[in-house]
């Protein structure tokens, strides 16, 4: 019976690991990689205190404190958490299961891809899948949005304010995001909307050269010069394993308020999982020391009152 | 007319402008310190991705971040935030008024102290202010908790499973905690209840080594030999610039969602101001982000519908 388990390696379960493990928590992390997202960032400028470096190679510090502390690292497919008499379940692929009386929830998210030639080989030398994260390294250039819902739109509204000329190419007639950020698409003088196209290669060779796409209806291809292809078609989440016993909103996201508490006593969750909107290094390690935190505080009786560490 | 004006540079304040420069959003920070709580931690082990060293390092390096990216910090204490037509003013000591269309309030919590000799010359030096922070470093030592609220009696807890023994002081005759922590408290062999007592000196040379407390019945003077002191008597919060627009709590603390949104439309808050309960620079600096990615959705007006940024 372990205190914590954490679910996931990358910065929002590492970070929780380093809390947990401070407190003396006894802590097992199941994760199928080190890292997570932050490893496809070649270059990350904005994580505070690092100074521009591979997103690797600032995953690989947040492992070595983790291990530092005492945090035990399994590398394992998480199938089901159940509920227990006594706290939880976990059980991992191979069918063994790990008890706890507590469970952080950080498995991340995967962009969903477009499974066209080019797009793993160029992934961070010119395709991104955020634009949050790497839009500033395009200023007077030409890019292409791929995507039809708020995240294609809102990513083309910015980078219409940085890049010199916007593509938004999108496999429908019309896009699926909020009206006002439509609207706002439409106006923009920076961004060519080109529908019922979809991209169907990458080209390019150390960096992006160009996207081909292709009209879905008139079945003519295209061949653009760009020097970036942000892919915004949204995330897979696979959230079977603890669906059952949380909360999550019409996104699969683990709805969890600003102490990082989910719908179920024990249970933690932080970063991409959750509602949060913002996919970010900083944001998942700061609420994954939130998550451990209060995993810590439950374990100890002490967070029964949301004042619990207030009032003197 | 700025886009955002941050009030606040400590990890909150700091990482906001990283963001908001970031978005080419303009950005003036006010604040009356660089740095803020994180300065006074000698060695800084929990912040990821940054080897131990002392905070005040750690916040030279958000500070430089933030000026490459084009961050206006001004040294000004903030008087009052008034909301206006198109967004808000803020009026410094000088009775200057600055303007901006969005505000993120992220002046952080400076802890109560008791105002008495070796309290500000050993602070870092085996005084501290944080349990969270610094109980991992009293391993197998001697402690003593001074307060009576549920910081005071959740730290002596905590400490219990560290220290070799904590002495928990408090200048009344029961604690005004939780009844579960309190009964904890009681319970724990570890820990030695002195109540009705206040401490009246603390003394050192490099490191602390005792501190005398007076029982404030009897006047009965005691030395303890201890090797740290943890001043847990809560915070001093001036939130008179801006508590009229935006809701607070019971603690004055500016109340906030998952998202670092407050009541106030446009107005956004993160860090120790907040009702987030742990004091951290990591969960500042994840806030800090989340804040300006907000206030950056509020500005473009992508920011109307919580899913703004996840259907596609």
């Amino acid at each position: 019976m372990y205190d914590t388990i954490i679910i996931g390696g990358g910065p929002a379960g590492l970070t929780a690991a380093i809390y947990t493990c401070r407190k003396r928590t006894s802590t097992l992390v199941l994760t199928m990689d080190i890292g997570g997202q932050t490893n496809l960032t070649q270059d990350i400028e904005n994580y505070p205190g690092y100074e521009m470096g591979p997103g690797i190679d600032l995953m690989k510090l947040f492992e070595k404190q983790a291990l530092k502390f005492g945090a035990e690292i399994k590398m394992a497919k998480v199938e089901k958490v159940r509920q227990e008499k006594d706290g939880f379940s976990v059980e991992i692929g191979d069918k063994t299961k790990y008890n706890a009386k507590t469970i952080i929830v950080a498995y991340g998210k995967v962009p969903q891809s477009l499974g066209i030639p080019g797009e793993d080989e160029l992934m961070g030398k010119g395709v991104s899948t955020c634009v949050t994260c790497d839009a500033p390294l395009f200023k007077g250039k030409t890019v292409v949005v791929i995507g039809g819902g708020n995240s294609a739109v809102d990513g083309a509204i910015e980078l219409a304010g940085i890049a010199k000329k916007v593509y938004l190419i999108h496999r429908r007639d019309q896009f699926r995001g909020d009206e006002s950020s439509v609207e706002k698409v439409k106006k923009d003088e920076n961004i060519e909307i080109v529908l019922n196209s979809v991209a169907t290669e990458i080209k390019g060779d150390k960096v992006v050269k160009s996207v081909t796409i292709e009209n879905v209806k008139k079945k003519e291809k295209r061949e653009l010069q760009v020097d970036g292809v942000f892919i915004e078609i949204g995330y897979v989440v696979d959230n079977s394993m603890i669906k059952d016993i949380v909360k999550v909103n019409k996104f699969n996201e683990i709805v969890i308020n600003e102490k990082c508490r989910t719908s179920c006593k024990g249970i933690f969750a932080a970063g991409d999982v959750t509602t949060v909107p913002f996919k970010q290094t900083i944001i998942a390690a700061g609420d994954g020391a939130k998550a451990a935190l209060q995993a810590h505080a439950y374990l100890k009786g002490v967070a029964t009152s949301i004042d619990w560490l207030h009032s003197v």
